[in-house]
């Protein structure tokens, strides 16, 4: 039975009483032995199944529209009935967007060390010559992005993100003051983790403000643009278009992937920028490889015929991940919506849950947690240099466990929260 | 029919005589408006077509032999099945090899920035903090090295390369005394353009001298392991086992892939080394992405079966490669044996034929051929800069186009490298 009080009302031997009960639930978790994964944003192998068919495709054919042959070397832009088909669902024309091998995160990171090593097209110098180089974070965000800028040694600057996206306010005082500010971090879509997506007149406005750097850039990751979890899927703004408008046409560069369309680990990326962009990628590119896999591009278009069939895909996926979702904001509001210690995102789409518990035991969740077997991305993970401010953000991924283990993980997650919030409270 | 005679030796008349004939055959070359491709090491359609049967794999499985799912993300050291198939053709043990994606040019580029932005295992500081740092370049070599290495302003020093390899005494002097030479190109086996194989000497010698610096590292591209022409393959040394044995570890990095074994845009590449190297590989390699495309490791794993599977594939290679060497070195005898202007390669293995022509004559050689419809990698594209020194090399080609036009081609060069060494000895 979910308990129906609020913890911040308790008196103290009403919370000492929550406290022992909880306890003792977390006693009775660890003698479950489990071994559950809340922390990736795996697909499940139900999911995988979906694209079976890949495993046999091409089938005989070997040749593009224009009858070029994919097999050999070459054709660095990737296939353009692929680009066609992504192009339709991100709002890119083709000839602004590139296909590439199974990684986005790659592309990003091509981009990234691209501009260190040669400056963007925009660039008075290589960013390794500049003084320091500056990110603004929109946090909590994807910890893969931070990873990656850390470990480059660029400075990540935490910015707040609401509902309808990140403070642009924030943003636009940032970016117009200081040079060093090189790029900003942005899911626009179903946002990892928060699920948000940015809103038209944010998007306008960050394609629109001021900067004081020529070579500010936006890292506009849309990975979940067809994911969502609803019958209406948020629609993928030309951020290109309105920034070609705003005359910032190089400030974007747009990722996206089939990561969490077909296979995560054999799909392909996609790169979508202004022609100057492009051909400063294409031009570096050129020297680190003869092309990407197009057979596998080949593949995909096989496989989905075009834009209908990834849609239809994707309600696929949903039937599969909706009913994973709806589990978690069950088991939440159940056990946790009462004692309004703790709050959640209720996403329309993507990939994850952002909960908020009692602020200062995140982390001391997360440790529960592990002890009790089950593991969840370390708190403070989806922030710059893993540090959140308020030791309250932990990501939910539901995605790949069954719904059996799923639940028992949630549940024991909630005791967790609760145990942790009790500790914090009677100060132990 | 073949002049029989040298032109060395020819008179002030006979050599106005030959000029005359070679600018009738060159006229008359130009009036067949040739378009034939001698430019890039691409398999053949002949070739590509062994490798169909991958358009279908790996069919209904999608696990290794461990169980593990290889559709989703992870298991970024690559399948274990694929590096003991590869690991054994290449002399080098599963747990120091990795397999990665569709280009080794890749994993060279990525070994290469890593090193600038983070420094090597063994560095003091991140290349890019080094006053300049310099690579030696055996040449003529592989001109997507030497492209690779001038973009990310590395200096490069061309080193002499002879029957048995480079010139390990320039190296040596070379290494020993200056501590900003950081690394050396090398293709081993079947090298890109000269075909040599370097004896057991010379990869001693390298893999032991004394280097200034610490971080010098060999870039060692065996990307012709088991390309033979002929019954026997070289072997490729244990290089990994000779420089831990020497007490440098860490000094080589080496690179293959199967581009021309299966599919020259959709095979899979792989990286050598200690496993310090490995894991300053694999520490930076996480965040750019997820692992490689493990299912296209499985399809090569079903294609291939074992080692001995590879090779038996590739004697299927040479019995379409063989013919064409021959043609070409029939042709270059024929027309040009004589007349003692010219020499060249006559690989054991490998894609190349190394042309000398008279010296000072090789950039007019390619200029004719191209106004005369033949494509010719630009001369000196072998050498550091693209500057041969003595502008007499050209790399010739033979893989790719059928018989009948390389027929038309080599005996279309072979006008054009007389006519310009006429030229040349009348002061044209």
């Amino acid at each position: 039975m979910p308990r129906q009080t609020q913890i911040g009302l308790m008196s103290h031997a009403e919370l000492v009483s929550e406290h022992e009960t909880q306890t003792a639930n977390y006693a009775k978790l660890e003698t479950e032995k489990l071994t559950l994964d809340l922390t990736r944003g795996k697909p499940s192998p139900e999911q995988l199944d979906l694209s079976l068919e890949l495993l046999t495709l091409p089938g005989t054919e070997f040749r593009d529209a224009a009858g070029t042959d994919l097999r050999n070397y070459g054709g660095q832009q990737g296939l353009p009935e692929l680009r066609a088909i992504f192009g339709e669902l991100l709002g890119i024309p083709v000839a602004n967007l590139l296909a590439g091998n199974n990684s986005s995160l790659e592309l990003m990171h091509e981009v990234l060390t691209f501009s260190l090593l040669y400056g963007t097209a925009d660039s008075a110098r290589r960013w390794v010559d500049e003084p320091v180089v500056k990110f603004l974070c929109p946090s909590p965000g994807y910890d893969r992005h931070f990873a990656m800028t850390q470990a480059l040694g660029i400075e990540m600057i935490p910015i707040e993100i609401g509902p309808e996206g990140p403070d642009v306010h924030a943003i636009a005082a940032a970016v117009a003051a200081d040079p060093q500010i090189k790029g900003l971090w942005a899911v626009p879509n179903y946002a990892n983790p928060t699920g948000v997506t940015f809103s038209e007149d944010i998007v306008r406005e960050l394609v629109s403000m001021p900067a004081a750097a020529p070579d500010f850039r936006l890292f506009w990751d849309n990975a979940y643009a067809v994911h969502p979890l609803t019958d209406t899927t948020e629609p993928s703004l030309d951020v290109l278009g309105l920034a070609a408008t705003a005359g910032n046409p190089n400030r974007p560069f747009v990722f996206a992937s089939t990561s969490k369309i077909t296979f995560a680990g054999s799909g392909v990326s996609f790169l979508g920028g202004s022609t100057a962009n492009l051909d400063w990628y294409l031009k570096h590119a050129a020297k680190k490889s003869i092309g990407p896999d197009k057979i596998n591009h080949l593949r995909h278009v096989k496989f989905f015929g075009d834009a209908d069939g990834v849609r239809a895909h994707m309600q696929k996926h949903r039937a599969i991940l909706e009913p994973k979702f709806a589990l978690v904001l069950r088991i939440l509001e159940d056990r946790l919506g009462a004692s309004k210690i703790a709050s959640w995102t209720e996403p329309k789409g993507g990939y994850f849950i952002s909960l908020d518990v009692l602020e200062g035991t995140a982390a001391r969740v997360v440790a529960l947690a592990k002890a009790a077997g089950i593991a969840l991305t370390p708190a403070g993970s989806a922030f710059p240099y893993g540090k959140d401010p308020e030791d309250k953000n932990i990501r939910i991924a539901p995605s790949f466990p069954p719904l059996g283990d799923l639940e028992k993980a949630m549940d024991g997650l909630a005791t967790c929260v609760l145990l942790a919030a009790t500790e914090k409270l009677l100060d132990k």
